[in-house]
């Protein structure tokens, strides 16, 4: 497995597998590699020749207040598990060279980056629009996955994609979950032992109300009150939204469709998770 | 000369010669070509392999009152010119191609597109940098040119290029004028016989102005005025801006130094015209 630093020897590396018509999937990461990025290695492995995975905690997504310096970072970890995974190249670049001083240009993505988690994060999802560009531009991949923990995210990098006409297949893969439910997340080691055991309402809530949808129930309001209502019986918790939504508009829906997305976000203690559904299923 | 018109087939097209290992030359337009656009196609023709000429009047560059609808279009007359420079591709894409709805995605190159042609075309930048983006992903350049006519353009294209990690090397050619010393530009059809001959007052002032500073003038007011002073003592003339600029950074400059940049924006009649000049040349 290489190991790339430099943006210049990423692209000339991407260029000389292309005219080889290798095909290069692409991971992107902020590293702390967890089963679910593992799980996403593993699916567009198959697909592609070539296989890069990024890791860069993008300073550009988390808000001031944030936990940009508290972000947990194991760069040996991560490159033992992308060496075991059979990863061809694991680009890691220096923060001064991919936002160099001065740097002035985003990418937005409108409407759908002032909804759900753009509420509380508002310049969250035009830094991932903007990494992910620039990690297109610098690993040139034919194919990339997201994982559906972050569903807004890959709704988003969906729509940036066509629209900005990047030749980069999109794919996304489940969301891998411990024993109890819990959505794998780098940031979940913020849980201590109590906020731990706590933090299984959020997917218990998501089943109940994908056990009402199947029951009959259709009203969205009356599917997030009850799972608001689950999630608050929980002491220290604190909801940041819950919504019912069209899986690709991300538009509230005001009668539930099978494949309709139920998307939250609460905080457990301090540590704000997100997890979601798919209702049907 | 092939014509595309197809999104997919274009790049298709590119990602052929990219594997046979050619270099791309790319020059982007709004169509009705003049000696100006020809003498990029010239400078670029000698540095690339295959050589593409884009014609799009992109409408998210024009605000809600501006000249998108009238603006002049000529594809056979374009497509000439095209075939009598030995241009290889012209692509022409469809405007419902281009913008799909729902379109979402925007590239914003922040503070430099607020100032000088950014005060009354606010959106503009943000449209010129997203239609180039998608261009760039769309004809996959080596190299790009773009008119130092528009000079602000040219640097928050660089930027952008700089910034999102485009592998496209931005190349810029001189402005070229009529024998009065008119810049050329499309818009030039808008006048009429005696604002025409009224619109060399630009040039004119801009070389007064090159005039003095050669002559030891470096207190940026003191040649503002004098233009400002030239400009208004024409009929029908109407000032948007006049700014002396760094090269680089478009900031206003305290004191004037070689290869600092003087550029303005000004009606004759309701046509609004730009031009520009480098101090010291």
């Amino acid at each position: 497995m290489k190991v790339i630093r430099q943006i210049p020897e990423m692209q000339n590396f991407s260029n000389v597998c292309r005219q080889e018509g290798q095909k290069i999937g692409f991971v992107p990461t902020m590293g702390f590699l967890h089963e679910g990025h593992l799980s996403l290695i593993r699916l567009i492995r198959k697909q592609c020749d070539v296989l890069v995975v990024s890791i860069f905690v993008n300073p550009t997504q988390f808000g001031p207040t944030e936990d940009l310096e508290k972000y947990p970072r194991d760069f040996e970890r991560d490159e033992a598990f992308c060496r075991d995974e059979g990863v061809d190249v694991l680009f890691h670049p220096i923060e001064q060279q991919m936002y160099p001083s001065p740097y002035l240009s985003y990418v937005m993505v409108e409407n759908l980056d002032k909804i759900m988690c753009g509420v509380s994060r508002p310049d969250h999802f035009r830094g991932v629009a903007t990494i992910v560009s620039k990690l297109f531009n610098i690993v040139k991949p034919h194919a990339a996955i997201f994982g559906e923990k972050d569903f807004q995210q890959a709704v988003i990098i969906k729509q940036m994609t066509k629209d900005l006409n990047f030749e980069v297949e999109i794919l996304t893969g489940p969301i891998v979950r411990e024993s109890d439910g819990l959505a794998l997340s780098s940031r979940n080691k913020y849980l201590n032992e109590q906020e731990r055991l706590n933090a299984a309402i959020l997917f218990k809530s998501l089943r109940g109300a994908q056990h009402d949808f199947k029951n009959g129930v259709n009203n969205p309001q009356e599917i997030i009150e009850k799972v608001r209502q689950s999630i608050l019986d929980i002491p220290g918790t604190k909801i940041d939204y819950i919504s019912l939504v069209n899986p690709e508009t991300l538009q509230p829906v005001r009668r539930v469709h099978e494949n309709d997305r139920l998307a939250l976000a609460v905080y457990i203690g301090k540590t704000r998770l997100i997890d979601n559904v798919a209702l049907g299923k």
